[in-house]
């Protein structure tokens, strides 16, 4: 019988949201990086997204709480970031060995509850059970101030590829301190025209293809182009994972004057251009092994 | 340094909730069994519950992975029925060893689409990670159709306490497959008038005191009222935890008329008075050392 070590987590995904059901309330369902449904109100779109965080595999047990708890919030906002979508409320599920430390938890919550309160969210609830290592789950709802819908299947041929920030290194340091490029992703929503966007979580290498396949092309990708992180190598910067950017595709004509306005209004962050989109799916000038996988041998 | 074990759940929960900042887009906030907030279109509640099980606390490697994917999700659901909202969307995130055979991970998603899909829920997307052991967490979204709000805190001096269904017993079997009361309370939200509810997770000795706590009450347990799980003794009943049944208060006046009704249209689940609400909050006759907690020893 086939374990999740022999097949991964993008084949797993994918056997999973197969079988999914869904209805005319599901505006964005699986495989972007929030959900969207109808809300409560008729028209009214609810953005949706949970997201885990293990130690041993996001975050060791020598890393201050405060940090864990920072990065676990952080990374849904990035997600929401990834849709220019606005967060608002949380849940966290508080997975820990009974013998955890008081204070620790403390520690965690301090963490999260900084961050939340710093892009305008509140943390509602949640649940909390014993177990074998610390995971924190969060879970978040907000609101898509904007128009437009930012998957990562509406990319086009031709568009150009760009990033936001620099790649590579994270574990250095950034994966525990990252800014989510929230303010940047709703400046791109009202000023540029962008047609894909997702976030870059577990390496150019491996989210590059996935935004490929969500919209049926194929991209060339030019390698020297890559902004890298002081110190990194081009293959760090494809495959080190955790660098929380903005990787999205412009529309050819537009995309140098959009890299341009934004890099005025965001001098420290800047974007890059670092290749464009193919019609042909299988054209990709990229080693696919890269990235990370949670579950692969 | 204390640790979880020393303080146990109820009080880390305090700790942790009484740091959480709040503001007018919260509704009710953490302590009752969902979270309610102001949804993408004003006016609109929108309701949030996050929930998880983990592998050796709720269920064992034993446990058929289809029942535990209906576990899941079910107490989700029983939570929205406490509340007497409507459940729409679910995430679902995975966390399993990279050992777990896949068969197991698609029995899992089968067992929660097919309960989902039987209360009108639709799975909207989620996250997978591996660990050391199997945690699923379901994070539901949802509305509020009527215009009560049914929290925890609202019981007064007075009031009748009552149950759905039958108390205890439940690892023989239940509490894999219980049914969520969620028709029982939205047909109690439109034709009676109830006061205070929240659903019997950890066990009325535990979940009873949680509710006279958020009140400010105390209450008189008729002991030998509590409607029993064939073969289970009344501590059983109180303790066993897992009967997923409603807990609510009545008003005096009309208590008894509410029971008879509910028992013409539920039958097969009956509601049972079983005691009072006292305005002495000191006043409780109940063993308080009963009931479950994740993390005391």
């Amino acid at each position: 019988m086939k374990t999740l070590a022999d097949i991964g987590e993008d084949a797993l995904v994918r056997r999973i949201t197969g079988r999914l059901h869904s209805d005319k309330s599901v505006l964005i369902g699986p495989g972007d990086d929030c959900a969207v449904v109808q809300g409560p109100a008729r028209g009214q779109a609810l953005v949706l997204k949970t997201d885990t965080i293990v130690e041993g595999v996001h975050f060791t047990f020598d890393t201050p709480a405060r940090l864990v708890g920072r990065k676990a919030v952080a990374r849904v906002l990035s997600d929401f970031a990834a849709m220019a979508a606005t967060p608002r409320h949380a849940l966290v599920t508080l997975i820990a060995p009974v013998s955890t430390q008081v204070k620790r938890i403390l520690d965690l919550y301090q963490g999260m509850e900084k961050i939340a309160r710093e892009h305008g969210v509140r943390i509602v609830g949640g649940e909390t059970s014993r177990g074998g290592q610390l995971i924190l789950t969060i879970s978040m709802s907000g609101t898509l101030p904007h128009p437009c819908r930012l998957t990562r299947a509406a990319a086009s041929a031709g568009d150009f590829i760009a990033v936001t920030g620099r790649l590579g290194g994270s574990i250095r340091g950034r994966h525990l301190k990252f800014q989510p490029r929230l303010k940047e992703a709703h400046w791109l929503a009202q000023n540029a025209r962008i047609n894909a966007m997702m976030d870059i979580s577990d390496g150019l290498a491996k989210d590059l293809p996935r935004l490929a396949d969500a919209s049926g092309l194929g991209f060339e990708l030019q390698h020297a182009a890559l902004p890298r992180s002081p110190g990194c190598t081009i293959a760090q910067a494809l495959n080190d994972g955790e660098d929380y950017e903005l990787l999205l595709t412009l529309p050819a004509r537009t995309a140098e004057k959009t890299a341009a306005a934004f890099n005025r209004s965001f001098p420290k962050v800047r974007m890059t251009l670092i290749g464009h989109m193919l019609a042909d799916a299988a054209q990709r000038n990229l080693d696919l092994h890269g990235g990370w996988d949670h579950f692969l041998k």
